[in-house]
């Protein structure tokens, strides 16, 4: 590894969408590093200090300097170790695709998801407008991913947007056991399907994202169940 | 100019701040390009065709491939046309504090503004949060602009920042002078004063940005006077 692989700490706080990307990236790209579990209820001066504009998780520091937001920290470790696979495709065309989808994931899945959990009223209707968000980035899936080269955005291999999304893989079956959503079936989505089954089984994503069990307790203190 | 120059159009809606920064960030490139404003309370077929997802303007359209949201858009204007100053410094960690505080701006300052036009109670409590967010740009300007080289994020030239807070240099003083929003003090923010200033005085800005009058006559219309 290179000289700049030193001195990499990630605070993290683990059933956070957020953190589980950063990690994700870091275990892909075979970079040493050190893990700091947040205690959100009682942030470490570590965590004030590193990112005093927002306190949240995660924060990649980087010989001393941090680097806050999973989005920016992700594209950070793409530019700083580019490895053998980069995940940003070298397309400017394909590059602002992925940022396009990665923005849209943000604004619409992990929103409508969170309204669901956090809704009163039985949560139908935000989550027939997750369905269909789901159905949009099906669609990106089909135009993006080569099916033939591989389940992923980045065909055979995880890419940027597979990194943003594989939190997934795991927070959408905990919010369906616990909570009672409905998601986009099988046959409504058979790409993100299979793109969810490949995460699961990617050795980087086993280490990276929560066992279900222990996602689906953490749900269930915290939002109850509907 | 390279090949990839021709056929740039830029669908755009004038007082949009994102449509701004696209604009900006062509005319700072001096990218040739056609404008094709569009009506936003009856929208053409070419923004819905490009941009079905959110159905919003800017939209970039290069080569006939289509780009949406500004951020996305003005990365991908400085990736394929660098020119002799990229916008996004050299150096990945600067790189990052330029796309942490563009995101800082999404959601805290234009988020504030908004939230103070909208508000039914003469927007105090907002208009306070708004100097606040202000004042943590100002600290962030203090950080990442060199003041000896000039008074933008990028020193002497407009960088990726300044782009993205460019269209702020009108919008304030639009808010401010049509709803009686306080905005943080030149005694408070001098570095940002001065920044918007030098964006007022930049001959790309000047060509991007809406002249004030017209803008105050749409926030009015829009938004009414508190």
């Amino acid at each position: 590894m290179a000289s700049h692989d030193q001195d990499v700490t990630l605070l993290t706080f683990w059933p956070s969408p957020f953190s589980i990307r950063a990690k994700l990236a870091l275990l892909f790209k075979g970079i040493d590093h050190e893990d700091l579990p947040q205690d959100m209820d009682n942030k470490s001066n570590i965590l004030l200090e590193s990112n005093p504009v927002h306190k949240k998780v995660p924060v990649l520091i980087h010989n001393g300097k941090p680097i806050a937001e999973s989005v920016i920290i992700v594209h950070y470790i793409d530019e700083v170790w580019p490895g053998k696979s980069p995940l940003l495709p070298q397309d400017a065309f394909l590059r602002a695709q992925h940022r396009f989808w990665t923005d849209f994931i943000e604004k619409k899945i992990f929103d409508s998801l969170v309204r669901f959990m956090r809704s009163n009223d039985g949560g139908a209707a935000v989550n027939e407008e997750f369905i269909q968000n789901c159905l949009l980035l099906e669609g990106a899936l089909a135009e993006l991913g080569d099916e033939e080269e591989g389940p992923f955005f980045g065909g055979g291999s995880m890419s940027f947007l597979d990194v943003m999304l594989a939190p997934y893989a795991v927070l959408i079956p905990g919010v369906e056991q616990v909570m009672g959503l409905k998601p986009a079936s099988r046959e409504q989505c058979p790409r993100l399907h299979k793109l969810f089954g490949a995460v699961a089984e990617h050795p980087s994503a086993k280490v990276a994202l929560p066992p279900i069990d222990k996602l689906k307790e953490y749900i269930q203190a915290r939002y109850g169940s509907k």
